[in-house]
């Protein structure tokens, strides 16, 4: 018998992706419906529908259970859901009653029922924003807020830019995005992770969220994590981040190599999941520990600035609202996959070892910290990095990405200098 | 209000010290009384009874009570309780119905009303300690057990010296052995203790069981239950440990500079308690997670071989066990203190700091393992211990008590010497 945590929403997986003769057979309608263009992020939506990775969920959401979700953090049926799931259009032909194809890239990703459209208006979509993506910290005020959420917040500026109108319905999803074949072995539907799960008969099992190389300080909390739990995942978003920002065909080798150099293989697993980042901090961690516990794991390692993007959160805020949740008592309405809630890591000289601020009481000079943005600098500029602060053998692949970077530029500049000289 | 678990047993804090003037006048009434020698251990029972340590207990063991903990862990009433808390005696002309005094090197422990007297045969103790000392892996067949247990077992050898009678009934306990002058601020009755965990508004909190000096393995299990709990309480035992062992007095200090030097004191508390050890492994696994919910804390850290002595269990027995204990459902009868269960500890080089055997996926050469035995001729012969096993400051500060022992011996043989020439 399985010892996992159950699928959020008390329904067991839920599940929208037709597969063989049912999807052919919906895709060849689909070709007859009228086509929605949607975004990235709708497409990650979607797929999650699709797999299970969002269950109980299989529409995109009413008015209702938007507004509830953004004010209390549930569906209007009192399920709990951090965040809004939404399926924006400009497109006003589109009628209640409608079935149409949802469409990203020439690709049709969906069919759906329309059960309901919607207008937000720009008051209502900047609300949505504050509910959702400003915090709850001193800075957070509404003014400083939108003076630079606009420019700077790729989440609100997502939603800002939403079509006029909102389609609810429920969906059948008819494609993963080719994610199965990108990632081979590392891409997981909830059932197959639960599977490998139950094969290894775990039943505390945590999940390191990851959009970003891995280095020593969430090798630490990977391996806090394998100490108190059966087993860990380090489950990575393989879906679209922002600019400049590592792309998952180079994150996921890395995390291989670590695995296979620096973990005991029983103890660890590496999945990735097929969603867009929302950067919208507490709210996205409460999102992240609800598919993680589709996924089978009850308890997500929340660490600085989980979700984060700028000085938009307070560094822990995405720890503190796990205890501000709506509880109901009731397990098929409650988040049941708990945080695990770690502080600032880093290796530090005098403790002769990786710590965090709750272990180390030595000083900002015997740690080895560096910023995201200096360590890509030094990275791109093939300079050293500091010792202790990462795996050399991940290091080096790193620079590899940044070097090839690097030519790719160089390449196309020689290009445009000798295209100007003829 | 109080965030820590309940004491156990579901009364609150059992205490049977009495003080100030009910004390006196018990003591006076004491002086009248039938004396009855008591062993050391059965000392260190009372006063952890005095204190509430051993909540609900407020009596030395009936023979039903005796029975059913060593078959079926808790007392006749169903209560959990893991290990025999008896009064052995030789002196028959006790009675049933009498007061006598427990007295220890001429200082009176206890009254005592005796409601039962009962002997236990040879067969009898051997059953005992076949059920609480003999483990349960494949070297502890009966016959292996028996061969070297009664040479080699501290707590075998105890129990089968034990006086032929057991004497049951509630105690007034009037001494506290001199603890709390030996060890001011260390040595916290569990009402004390609750009160300093409370001001600190902690709610999971871990017990480092220790009985040996903090060395850097030590640390490291210190250091993960602060990363995954409110606090940490380091829980030494300053009771009596076997011949050869390090004291208390020398234990307590290095802590001291430890927790000064490696430790973030907000999150860090360092304690004693008064009782001596019975080498049961497993079951005393199981007493120390019980005490340790009356003193407060819902989480004990359990290692490789805790309360073992010599090869007398497998190493993760004390782990497993908590896995095979009754669980009625009743918070009022049930152990609610939880292991927080961490494996071998130790540096590693490749890892480049502290692992664990579920972390590290290196080899034996790369790995700062010493045993107990090699590092006491290290230091006693002040040999270099490797680097990463310890923290200088603490190894210093053995290397002193271990020069002083060498020092008093030297004494002593010149005295011998010198005196064999007159």
């Amino acid at each position: 018998m399985s010892k996992l945590v159950a699928p959020h929403g008390g329904k067991g997986l839920v599940c929208s992706l037709l597969e063989g003769a049912a999807r052919e057979a919906e895709l060849k309608k689909a070709a007859g419906l009228k086509k929605v263009e949607i975004s990235a992020r709708v497409r990650g939506d979607l797929i999650m529908m699709g797999i299970g990775g969002f269950s109980p969920l299989d529409s995109f959401m009413t008015k209702a259970d938007w507004k509830s979700v953004c004010d209390k953090f549930t569906l209007a049926d009192g399920t709990f859901w951090p965040v809004p799931v939404v399926l924006d259009t400009n497109d006003d032909s589109v009628k209640v009653g409608d079935e149409i194809a949802l469409v990203f890239k020439d690709e049709t990703y969906a069919t759906m029922k329309v059960t309901e459209k919607y207008a937000l208006t720009d008051d209502e979509k900047k609300w949505e924003c504050e509910k959702i993506f400003k915090g709850v910290g001193e800075d957070s005020a509404d003014d400083k807020f939108w003076k630079v959420a606009l420019e700077d917040h790729p989440g609100v500026k997502m939603v800002m830019a939403q079509g006029k109108f909102n389609l609810a319905g429920p969906v059948k999803v008819l494609s993963e995005g080719g994610y199965p074949e990108r990632y081979p072995g590392v891409y997981m539907r909830p059932a197959d992770l639960r599977a490998k799960l139950d094969e290894k008969g775990w039943g505390t099992v945590a999940a390191l969220q990851l959009r970003n190389p891995m280095h020593r300080s969430h090798e630490y909390l990977a391996k806090i994590a394998v100490e108190v739990c059966d087993g860990v995942v380090i489950h990575s978003l393989i879906g679209n981040l922002k600019p400049g920002d590592i792309p998952a065909e180079v994150r996921v080798p890395c995390i291989d190599k670590l695995v296979e150099l620096y973990f005991v293989k029983d103890n660890i697993i590496q999945a990735g999941y097929p969603l867009d980042m929302r950067y919208a901090g507490p709210r996205e961690a409460l999102l992240h520990a609800l598919f993680r516990q589709n996924f089978g794991m009850n308890r997500l390692i929340v660490g600085r600035d989980h979700a984060g993007v700028g000085d938009f959160y307070g560094m822990f805020e995405a720890q503190d609202i796990f205890d501000q949740i709506p509880v109901t008592g009731n397990p098929a309405k409650d988040l049941l996959t708990q945080p695990l809630k770690i502080d600032w890591t880093f290796y530090c000289k005098k403790c002769d070892g990786m710590a965090s601020l709750r272990t180390c009481p030595h000083g900002k000079e015997d740690r080895v910290i560096l910023s995201g943005t200096k360590l890509r600098k030094m990275l791109s500029d093939g300079s050293d990095i500091p010792d202790h602060f990462g795996r050399e053998e991940v290091l080096d692949m790193l620079r590899k990405y940044y070097a090839s970077l690097t030519e790719k530029v160089e390449v196309k500049m020689q290009a445009a200098a000798s295209g100007s000289k003829m």
